[in-house]
């Protein structure tokens, strides 16, 4: 099952635009997918899309509802209820990237039942998995990997996918978190597999392919993180890159959520990276670089590019700044 | 919510030894738990304890009724259920090893909720976890690791558990399977666990201690199995050992599920726990080895344990033909 598009982007009441990020992100990748927002009085975010109500996008054929807001305190007000209850009346599958399962909302799994609407929790892996096999397989893959959590892999991968299309090359961004599924229109959250899943689960995000096409793996944690690295090593395992990209924030004075932890050297998080993934691809490489710069001036950014690149021996951008075109010349 | 014992053993209509592992594991660690067996006629198992009726177990005052078997089939036959529904009546408590949950099976859930019994599935953590923090904790650790799965790491716990205590040292051993939650009669199946989650549960399991307290950790999986590497990380950081036992088969042809994935060098699996280990612990350390040499013939082991101890330069033990004594030894 994947999300049908195009898309109408529901923000409800967010109280501050970081509250729509998830929403906001999928405006910025997919705008040909995304017909309007639509959002209640007193809503303070906008993701610049035309506001329309459930009817207008209804009648402009909009397929899903995507609920890729946070709300207020973690409850669900009436009012999104009877909004996400209509949208199925009125032809919509609903997408949500809350916590709380649709299916757990009063009335809207039977509704959904009867009228053959799709539920898609984006958080909650509904299929069944198989444990990972280790088989390589056919076609190429590229992980975006991370010194630390939210770090700017998401970005990242879709900066290179966006670029291989541009250049003709077949290329896939193949979504691990809610944000990159809404995007893809399909993918696994892979942090809210069962354990055991986790490598087979990527498995099947990245199946046998052509020899020259792309699979681009939105990369999760980080080997260094202490609450997630079994997630990230299980990724790695399950992807089998034939490349990896590291990905970076310059400005973080320890591990994200875990302040006994420091940052690691960036050359360590590549070898251990590489030592790592030998086990289910021996050709592993890492290609580049790429650091989120947003905390620091364009100068002070340029410099630090030209230090990591000086240092390690490999393409440095910022591809938020600069695009992937230099990481996709290093695929050469 | 730990397991109350004395426990009476579920065998149902095993059909065979094998099927009875987990309660055959129980009754070999916790003999003075396990009061008894409850066999079917056909029942092809017997793990050595006396045959009891549900009347004559609850009668000694047996608290639990632990399934330790595996069902032909994977349906539960009705005498099944209503032998588990009977043991709510007379007062026992329930734990199972089953892949279908308690809570599932027609009617048991209502009679437990009805009669205050508690219901315990150990292969499914029922409890929420907080994600890793990754901060050290008071207290002494020991994780067993492997070269693969299912090479003893649980079994070589439990020696070192009881070489300890038998000499007045202050050790628990921490169940994270569902055979050493019996035997433990507490513990977390991380392989179960959603994936954000693995270092976290850790992390509860085994808290800060004593500063001579051992914590023995059964590990579990291996950082080599393409599978199950991300479970063992997490189990890793979460742990935060100061010392790992390195646990190996020696006959397998390749990573048991994995038919493409060769055994890695005894050497390569002691660096790789301890380069991912420093992460949580800078202090951990590799003691020992124990080998499962089940398939060969003594003296063939003997050569084989004396080769493995020459070569890494550590003691190398059979836990089940010579015990932990040396491995405990080498904690001084």
């Amino acid at each position: 099952m994947s999300i049908a598009h195009p898309y109408l982007m529901f923000l409800g009441d967010a109280a501050d635009q970081l509250a729509a990020k998830t929403a906001n992100g999928v405006a910025k990748w997919r705008p040909e997918w995304c017909l309007g927002q639509l959002r209640f009085e007193g809503c303070q975010a906008d993701i610049g899309l035309p506001d329309m109500t459930l009817e207008d996008a209804a009648a402009a054929g909009a397929k899903t509802l995507i609920v890729g807001v946070v709300n207020q305190g973690g409850y669900l007000p009436e009012t999104w209820i009877s909004t996400l209850d209509k949208a199925l009346d009125l032809g919509m599958d609903i997408a949500s990237g809350l916590h709380m399962r649709l299916s757990d909302l009063p009335g809207i799994a039977e509704k959904a039942e009867r009228l053959g609407r799709q539920l898609y929790d984006a958080r909650h892996p509904t299929r069944d998995f198989a444990t990972g096999k280790g088989r390589r397989r056919s076609g190429k893959r590229l992980l975006t990997v991370g010194t630390d959590v939210s770090v700017g892999k998401m970005f990242t991968s879709l900066a290179i996918e966006k670029e291989m299309k541009a250049r003709g090359m077949k290329a896939d961004f193949r979504a691990t978190g809610q944000t990159g599924i809404f995007i893809a229109g399909d993918g696994v959250s892979v942090d809210a597999v069962v354990a055991d899943f986790i490598s087979g689960a990527t498995e099947w995000l990245s199946p046998d392919n052509d020899a020259d096409h792309w699979d681009i793996i939105e990369g999760q944690g980080s080997l260094y993180h202490a609450a997630y690295a079994g997630v990230t090593l299980g990724l790695l395992h399950g992807s089998q890159p034939d490349v990896i990209v590291l990905c970076h924030e310059p400005t973080r004075p320890h591990m994200r959520g875990t302040p006994d932890i420091p940052m690691p050297d960036l050359q360590a998080v590549i070898d251990a990276n590489i030592a790592s993934g030998r086990l289910t691809n021996p050709d592993i490489r890492c290609i580049g670089v790429s650091v989120n710069t947003s905390a620091l001036a364009e100068d002070e950014a340029d410099r630090l590019l030209r230090d990591i690149e000086a240092k390690l021996g490999l393409p440095c951008v910022d591809a938020f700044r600069h695009g992937a075109a230099r990481l996709v010349d290093a695929l050469d």
